[in-house]
């Protein structure tokens, strides 16, 4: 079926209104009529070829909510009108010990929503900023929010878990001190699961601006990481930080913050490397510093009930398709509290 | 009382002998007649001040062992004749949350057995290049090995529960692939710890040189780390990898080879730092990099212990504290298997 979509022919061209296929449904797959879909910052590396391989047409958008329009044969777990979520997964190999764990997001066979090999057409796969999307039952996410906070559940699906994950494998929750740095995307999401988890919550920012937003997140306290005074108080505190800024930054001066056995973990990839790491700095208080991508699917089906018990969701701003191109502006200068989000229904505007 | 030691006078001067005062046992204190001494790397780095901080003179040794010469009054743990070890701690301020926990290692008022500040004199602890040590009871370490063994037990103090902590913490045992990167002190006892722990082990070295030796050290595999093709075919096979490796190195490599949710943990600190690790390698296996430092008391007992009874020391080469000077040398050219012993009798001549 012939869908439309927004998306880029080429990696210095803005993105614009597109016809694409979706193929029919198969025996295992869900069609979903896409409601809204919301603007993660990996979208514009893609689109614009920031990361190596980008294909064209390009057709970003990994936070994909809206309603089962049909079902495959073999389908049981959903039905037309269910409220369904898709993340940055689409597919996996099935039969590794990371997909038979649930933790598809480490499958080497991973397919993405956007810019992943398929035998669809064209070849490669076509993200949320779109009418439809098809995608087999596994990858499917149930939503349990009120329908009219539809809009305000996309980011979930992958600011939401990129930050539930390691808050979760890394046991935040009461009786933890846990810092969030970064207020933007996924650390407004990573400062209202934490406090919801339970944890006493440091948000750390580069800016006094973002104090009082912070604490309305839910964050305990607000750090200026540039008052160094105001950070060495904070010393060897911390049982875990999240760290979501993917700009090349200073780590040592949050790897100091760290409990003896604290973790530090990047959820960010800079696309050059940080100023190394000082290793004693590790060393003297068996300190670590690990990475986390995303979440399995599980996982993800857990944090977005864990949301609608705990009545949590993102604070968006709504735009049309046809605001995309001035939204990635205005996302690369951080001017958005705190995600962009399509209303899907302006693309057959 | 004054003892015959060996020190420098001068980061610029050589080791010689010289006197030294020990303090009469407290009441909680162990005096030991001092039989063997390891040479470690930090010696070096200490008495020749590249390390900030070092005060003359200088006292080296950490890795030592002995026999009982006295106990104080309330000490019931330790009697006359009694084979005994101290490691890298002399003493920490006993009731921290590090300390509480066996942790000694990690407490910020640790004490070093040399170069760290205390009320005896001259203001700074001596090491065990000397003839005998008065120490805390509390750092007293039991010895089951037979006493014909005791100069090879002696690095166990420092390489040994610098490699155990890490391999214990991590849980390496059966089932688990654990790499040892750097066939030295350090290495040579990681490699012999984690195949007595049941571990599949894989020994990596920049010199094809070492192999035999590697093996016959326990190493299930051995791979030259210069060889690429050798390294791909290691990809994702990692629970755990110790890197002893103190100069800077491309962790990469390394980090690559570790499985989802595999850990590299540094043992060495470089004095310039590594490359920067990549952080995509880390965030697409929620791989870890981490430090460790040493152990505890208690946790130094127990490699003891599990050394006795997998009947393990380490490979030494026994010299008299006059060829200590030597001895420096040889170590930097990495001329040693695997670990100096004094004979600390010879301080006597």
């Amino acid at each position: 079926m012939s869908v439309k979509a927004y998306g880029a022919h080429a990696a210095d061209k803005p993105l614009e209104s597109m016809d694409i296929t979706r193929r029919t449904p198969g025996a295992h797959d869900v069609q979903i009529d896409i409601a809204y879909c919301g603007v993660c910052h990996s979208d514009l590396h893609q689109v614009r070829a920031e990361w190596a391989g980008t294909q064209y047409p390009c057709v970003p958008g990994h936070e994909i909510v809206g309603k089962v329009a049909a079902v495959g044969a073999h389908v049981s777990g959903f039905k037309p009108g269910d409220l369904v979520g898709i993340g940055c997964i689409v597919d996996s190999c099935k039969q590794c010990e990371d997909c038979d764990e649930g933790l598809e997001n480490y499958c080497d066979g991973m397919v993405g929503t956007y810019n992943g090999a398929t035998e669809d057409a064209p070849g490669w796969t076509l993200g949320g900023y779109s009418q439809e999307i098809v995608v087999h039952e596994r990858y499917v996410l149930r939503i349990g929010h009120p329908e009219q906070q539809l809009a305000a559940v996309a980011p979930l699906l992958c600011a939401g878990i990129t930050t539930y994950s390691p808050l979760r494998h890394w046991n935040a929750g009461p009786g933890k001190t846990v810092g969030v740095v970064g207020i933007g995307g996924l650390g407004h999401m990573g400062i209202k699961l934490a406090h919801a988890m339970g944890a006493h919550v440091v948000a750390f920012t580069t800016s006094e601006s973002k104090r009082e937003a912070a604490l309305a997140l839910g964050a305990d306290e607000v750090v200026v990481s540039r008052d160094a005074a105001a950070m060495a108080e904070q010393g060897k505190r911390f049982d875990l930080i999240v760290n979501t800024v993917a700009a090349p930054h200073d780590l040592d001066a949050f790897l100091a913050l760290l409990k003896r056995d604290g973790a530090m973990v990047l959820v960010g990839a800079p696309a050059t490397p940080h100023p190394s790491p000082n290793v004693f700095n590790m060393i003297t208080k068996r300190r670590t510093l690990a990475g986390s991508m995303i979440g399995g699917i599980p996982e993800t089906q857990e944090m977005l009930d864990f949301c609608a018990k705990h009545h949590l969701v993102a604070d968006i701003e709504l735009i049309t398709a046809s605001e995309i191109n001035d939204a990635y502006e205005r996302m690369l200068k951080g001017d958005v509290k705190y995600r962009f989000v399509i209303d899907n229904a302006s693309l057959s505007a």
